[in-house]
């Protein structure tokens, strides 16, 4: 292990001032490229480094972003998980990352980590916040942002979401437009009701029978299930909405393979997230494309602000409908 | 905000000692549950909150491990960083996410960030080490961990691996089984040249001709251009080997769309992860599944063990061929 060595040992050797070597290992501050390498190759010669969670104590901030993620496997995550952790990491900013086993019931302990740290801020990633916790989070002045593809409306909280209820109204009337007559809804459970009641609620202002809603659990065996029996039915959907594409996919495997039916022209399928296999050829799947570009740039915008600036607010982007053959009749 | 209450006051509103109210505090201790409820009240009660970082200065260990990810899109880590947080914050340690933009280039800045945090050890998962990091580690005292799916030895460093050359000669061997004659590998930039040297040097022990190889840079045009390419010529091959399932999934639908091949009869395709998609009966893929549970397990505990206990060594966790309709011939 290198001896003690600090800020007067690198400054000498590197030939600047005291203040240049702090300036060099705070992230933001104005400092030039050349004077930077000088103070990072003196301070590896010396084994220097600073401490950054004591000046996180003496500072109050410890650069720490806590991200709880209630379902670390959902593409979405992954993709925004990466964006977020290079956009935060060039801002001198790092993310810990906390899993909600189950995403309505938050552990406790792991609530109290979180505190512990002291983090910056909290941001929610399809995961619930339980009362609790945004209770220990307003004692503790921490702002807490939440992050969902569709979500209701969060008292007291910055919200960044999908606009659910345009949403559902945007795909069924593409389906109308498409001519299908016979809508079905595939849901899981704790989805937005927004995203349901902007899709029926369109149908049924335009006087098509209110879509049959089915409910399933897993993302693959239920869809399946769900999928066969609405297909058995004598007076059968002519398109399904599933929220999200893996459900929707099995739905294609079950009608294409199964019931030998012809996706688009005897059945329309539209999923939810557009998610990589959705455009190839095998699938060829109508989806909702959601922004996480904007979604993210928005979310580091907010992460980064100064506290005192946020103030509770829902903000809405909007994305688009990738029209595919998955709902093309001819 | 509240007030500065301090272990004292804890202690004197929940009726316990000093020492008992730390251990309740501290992951891994001996302590009742009723009296950890008693402790966690009082301290709720009175807005206590334990600084974890100050506590980690104090200590040396910040209880936080420090995570880059290569590629945080890849299935197989979204997988494995869910159990990894799972398990380590049952521990009462947390995941600090640091992203290797280009997973050959680690940027220094990272570097730098991560050593300033005091990790308590690296993980490395699908990232490669910089000869510098590396260098930075070993003088800091830092143990890091290599996990990848396939992964040349590392001198001075704890990997954990699939088993490279087993693997490319358990699949080989598998397609010679099958009755296939002309096998091609579809391979990546930076794979392992273990599971090659498996694969092409049993089909060539064999007496078989050398399996052609191609490369293949992005997942998915990059398949597609590859299966025509394979697929156009006179003496195409009957069996192709992907190296990964994206890569499979897109040699099947060139082969079946634009080739009109039967997948399995004429041409028998391999894949590489288990995919979840995989098994589906449009894919109905042969694939090779990492044993993740077990890899994260020893991941665990490597991390978890006294860094004087931790030897450079190379532990390789052994899969399975799952054995689909993609390579049955009848």
């Amino acid at each position: 292990m290198p001896k003690r060595v600090g800020l007067r040992e690198v400054a000498e050797l590197a030939n600047v001032s005291l203040a240049a070597v702090s300036r060099a290992y705070t992230p933001g501050t104005s400092i030039s490229e050349a004077t930077r390498e000088r103070v990072m190759q003196a301070a590896r010669k010396l084994g220097y480094r600073p401490n950054l969670l004591a000046r996180s104590l003496i500072k109050g901030k410890s650069g720490i972003i806590g991200v709880v993620m209630g379902n670390p496997r959902h593409p979405l995550f992954a993709v925004a998980l990466e964006a977020l952790s290079r956009r935060l990491s060039q801002a001198g900013k790092h993310i810990l990352i906390f899993t909600a086993e189950n995403p309505a019931h938050m552990a406790d302990v792991h609530v109290e980590d979180l505190l512990q740290y002291r983090v910056d801020a909290l941001l929610l990633m399809a995961a619930n916040l339980s009362s609790k916790l945004a209770e220990h989070c307003r004692e503790g002045g921490i702002p807490v942002i939440l992050f969902n593809r569709l979500a209701q409306k969060v008292p007291g909280m910055v919200t960044v979401t999908g606009a659910g209820r345009d949403i559902g109204q945007k795909i069924a009337t593409h389906l109308l437009q498409q001519g299908y007559r016979r809508l079905a809804y595939m849901d899981e459970p704790l989805s937005s009701r927004e995203l349901e009641s902007g899709f029926i609620g369109y149908a049924t202002s335009k006087g098509l029978p209110p879509p049959e809603r089915v409910l399933v659990h897993s993302q693959r065996e239920g869809a399946v299930v769900a999928a066969r029996t609405l297909l058995s039915q004598r007076r059968r959907p002519d398109a399904i909405f599933c929220v999200n594409d893996h459900m929707a996919m099995a739905t294609i495997e079950v009608a294409r393979d199964e019931f030998g039916l012809k996706i688009g022209r005897a059945l329309g399928v539209v999923g939810f997230d557009d998610s990589e296999q959705a455009s190839w050829p095998t699938w060829d799947l109508t989806t909702y494309s959601h922004p996480i570009d904007p979604m993210i740039e928005r979310i580091i915008d907010l992460l980064l602000q100064d506290p005192k600036e946020r103030h509770p607010s829902r903000i809405i982007v909007e994305g688009v409908l990738k029209c595919r053959g998955s709902t093309k009749r001819t």
